[in-house]
C-alpha cells in the first residue's frame, strides 16, 4: 500500500494522532474537576500534532471552533483525545478531536466531547507555506471533509472576515432551513 | 454608590479582571512564537475569575466560543487579558475578553484577539446554581448584553440542543441577510 | 468478541495504551537534547495507564529495569510510547514499553529504546490486591509473556531478594551459555 | 495628553501594572496554604513587567526588601498583586507591590502585604544601561518618591556597600530618633 | 555523641540542608540569564526544610530580609543553597541561606549572595506553636546567634510592629554609630 | 591537600552531590503517593550533575540499571537523593545514588531505594569525549569501583552489545555460582 497517491496528496489517516494524559492535582480546581483550559491546552498540542503530520511543516493555531465542556472530568481520571486532519485548505487545515474520560481502575470510558481547530502551516519567517491536499477514504471522512467548507465560511463570518451574502455553503443551509 | 441594585443583581464592571502574564520559554514552539494552547488556558483562568466574581460560586467552563489567532506573540512578551461578564442566564454566565501582547522594553501594544467563554456556577456536589442578574450601564455592556442572546442560540444550535428554527434570533439574523 | 475469557482474566491487547508527548524547551538540556529524567517519567505515566487498565485498581511502580538511551531526542520532536502488560504475578503486572522519536515537519519515525516497568495493584490502605491473570494472544505476546518469569527473576536478583541458586530459568539460561 | 513630560522622564503611574494569579494545588503547602516562595516568585515577575514599562529595556532583579508574610491565603483564592514604579535612579528603578488575597466566591478582598523589589536595565551585554527619570503626581507618589532616597540607603547599608555614617538620610532619621 | 542537649534544645548543624537546582529554560529570561522570583522561591523551600527540621512541625514562611543578587546565573548552571538555623524563638526560627553558583562542566563556584528568611512553626489548626531552643556551637554560629537579635528588631521596625526607640540592640547599634 | 593528583585523575569524592525535593501535591498519584517517575526524574538531574562535576564536561543519560521501589513516599516528605561516580570508563561514567525519605515534622529518614545511572561525556557536536580516570578512596569506593565492571558487563549484555561468553566478570560470578 502506498501512503501518499501523490506528492501532494495524503489521506485522512495518515495523520492520526493519539494523546493520552493523566489529571494531575495542578489540573484540577477546587472541586478536584479538570479546568477547562488544562484541557484546551491538551487539545492544541494533539491537533497541532496531528495537523504536523499532514503538513510536514511546524504549524501555527489559526482558529478553535466552538467547544462546549458536557461533563466534569475528575482527578486521577485518564484524558484521552484522538486527532485526525478533516480536508487542507491552501496553507491551513482543519483538525477534529474526539476526547473520552477514562476511569482506569473503574474501567469507564465516556466521551466528554468534540472540536475542531485549525493550523496554518508556516516556515522558519513566519509565513504561510502551501499544504498538501487531504484525501477523505471511510464514509465518515468523507462527511467530515464535505462539511468543513461550511464550517470554515462559518469560522469566516465570525472572525469578521466573510460576509453572510457571501457564505455559499452557510446560505445553502439557510435556505433549507427556512423552507421548513 | 451602592456597588448592587438588589442581591440578586450585579454591575458588569465588577466582574473586571485583568491578568498579565509573561511569556516564557516553555510557553512557546520551537520558532519562539506562544503555543495557541497556552493562551487558551490562560483565558480560561482570567475569564473564571470574572465569572466568579459575579457569581459569587465556584464555576466551571461551560463553552468556548470561535478563537480565532491574529497575530503571534513571542517569547518575552507580556500578554494582557482583560476579562468582564456580559450577561447572565439563570445558572450561567457569558464572559469577553480582549487579548493584548505588549512587548514592554518596546513599548508596544496590540489587541491579539477577543473571545467569548461561558461558565456555569456550581454548588459542592456539581449541581447548578442560580446566578445574580447582570446590569450593563455603559454603551458597549449594553450592546454586549444585547448580542449575548444571539451568540447563546448559536452556541446551543452548535452544541446540537437547539434546532435553528427554534432561535428567535438567528432567525431575525437570517431574516435581514436573506432580504439584502 | 467478548474482552475478557474470566472474570479472572483479561487479554494482553485490552491493556494498549499510546501517549504522545511534544519535547518543550524545559524537557531539554543546553544542548536542546531530551533529558532522560524526563523521558523516564513520561514511560512511568504511560506504563502506569496500562498497568491500570489490567489490573482495574490504583497501581505504584515497583521497579524499572535497565534502560538504555541509545539516540538523543530533540527539543520540537515528539515522543511516542507504547505500552501493554506482557504478564500478570499474584499482585503485580510486567509492562513493556517501545519509545519512537518523531520529527513531525521531516516526517522521521525512529526507534529510541524500550523499557520494562512493573507495577504493584494496592487498594486504599496502600495494600497489594491480586490482580487478572494475563492472556497472550499473538506469536510476539506469547514470548514476552515467557520471557517475563526470566526477567522477574532477574529483577529479585538484583534486588537482592532471591539468590541465583533459586532462580529456575535463570540457572536454565546459564547452563545453556555454559555448554557453549 | 501626552504621556512622557520629555524623552527622558515618565509618569509613575504609566508602570502601573496588576496580576491576578489563581493559587493551585502545586502552590501550596501540605495545610493547603500559598508557600511564601510563589508568592515571591509572582512578585517578581509583577514588579520586572512594571519597571520593564518604565526601563524600556529588559531588567535584572538586583534587590528584594524586607518582606513580611502577615495572613495565610489559602487554595483556591486569587492573589492580586498591584505594582508601580516609586523612583528611578542612574540605572536602576524601585518598585513597590500591594499585594491581596481574595476569595471569590465569598467576596472577600484582604491585603495580604506590601513590599518593594529593585531593578536594573540591562542590554544585551548584561551592562546597566541609564534609565528615564520618574516623576510623581499624586501625593502618595510623592511621599513614596521622597521616602525611596531612605530605602536605597538602608539597602546599600544592609548589602555592605555604604556605611551608616554616609546614609544621609538614615543619618537624618536616627538623629530624629535619638531626640526623643 | 547525643544530638539534643535536652528534649527542647537542639544544635544548630542539625537543621543544616542543602539543595542543588539546575537552571532550566523555563527559570530564565529572555537574555538566559535565571529570574530572581526562581531563585526566591528555591530559597524558600531550602529554609523551609531547615526550619522544619529543627522545629518538627509544619512552618510558614513569616518574612523574608533584604535580598541583594549580585550575579546574574545562567541557564544550565546549578544553584547550591546552603541553610541552617541561626536562632529560635518563641514560636519562630531564623534561618540563613548562602547560594552559589556552579558551572560544572567548567568547575567554577562563585558566591551569589546570602540571606534570611524566617519561619514560624504550626499546628493543624494554622496556630503558633513552641519551637526548641537553639545552641550554637562554632564561633559563627555563636556569632549568627548573637546579630540574630539584631536583624530581628530590624524586622519588626521595618514590618510596623516595633519602634526604634524599643529595639535595644538597634539602639545599642546606632549609639555606637554616634560615637564615630 | 591537592584535589586531583593529575590532570587525567579525580577523587570520587569529587562527584559527591546531595539533591533535596519536597514532595509537592503535582508529583503524587490519587493516594497521595510520590510517583516513581518523578523520582526517576529527580534521580536523573542529581546523578547527572554528580556526572558533570567529574567530567567537566555537559553529559548525557546513557542507561539506567533496575530500580526498584521498596516504600511510598508520601506528599510533603522530602526526598534527599546522595550521588557519586564509582568509576569512570572511557567517555563515560557510572554513578550511584542512595535515596532517601524524610518526614521532618517527624523526624524520621528512612532508605527508600538504591540504583546506578550511567552517563556519556559530549561535545558542542553530540559527540562522545574522554573523562578523567576516578581514584577511589575508601573501601567503600574501592568496592563500589571493582564491582563496576561486572554491572557495567551486565548492562551491556542486557542491552544487546555483549554476549554472556565474552563478559568476563559475569563469567566468573557465574562459575562461583555453579560450584555451590
Amino acid at each position: 500500500m502506498n501512503t501518499q497517491k501523490e506528492t501532494n496528496q495524503k489521506f485522512a489517516r495518515e495523520s492520526y494522532t493519539e494523546m493520552n494524559e493523566l489529571v494531575l492535582p495542578n489540573d484540577t480546581n477546587t472541586f478536584g474537576n479538570l479546568m477547562g483550559g488544562r484541557l484546551l491546552y491538551w487539545m492544541d498540542i494533539c491537533s497541532a500534532m496531528a495537523a504536523q503530520k499532514h503538513c510536514k511543516n511546524v504549524v501555527v493555531t489559526a482558529s478553535v471552533d466552538n467547544v462546549s465542556f458536557k461533563r466534569s472530568i475528575k482527578l486521577g481520571e485518564v484524558v484521552t483525545i484522538q486527532a485526525q486532519v478533516t480536508r487542507a485548505f491552501n496553507t491551513s487545515v482543519e483538525v477534529r478531536m474526539e476526547i473520552f474520560a477514562q476511569n482506569l481502575p473503574e474501567g469507564t470510558k465516556v466521551k466528554s466531547n468534540e472540536a475542531y481547530y485549525t493550523f496554518v502551516a508556516i516556515d522558519g519567517n513566519n509565513k504561510p507555506v502551501p499544504v498538501p491536499q487531504l484525501i477523505p477514504e471511510t464514509d465518515e471522512e468523507k462527511k467530515l471533509f464535505d462539511e468543513a467548507l461550511q464550517r470554515r465560511e462559518l469560522r469566516l463570518i465570525l472572525a469578521g472576515k466573510m460576509e453572510v451574502k457571501d457564505a455559499k455553503s452557510i446560505k445553502k443551509l439557510i435556505s433549507t432551513v427556512k423552507t421548513v
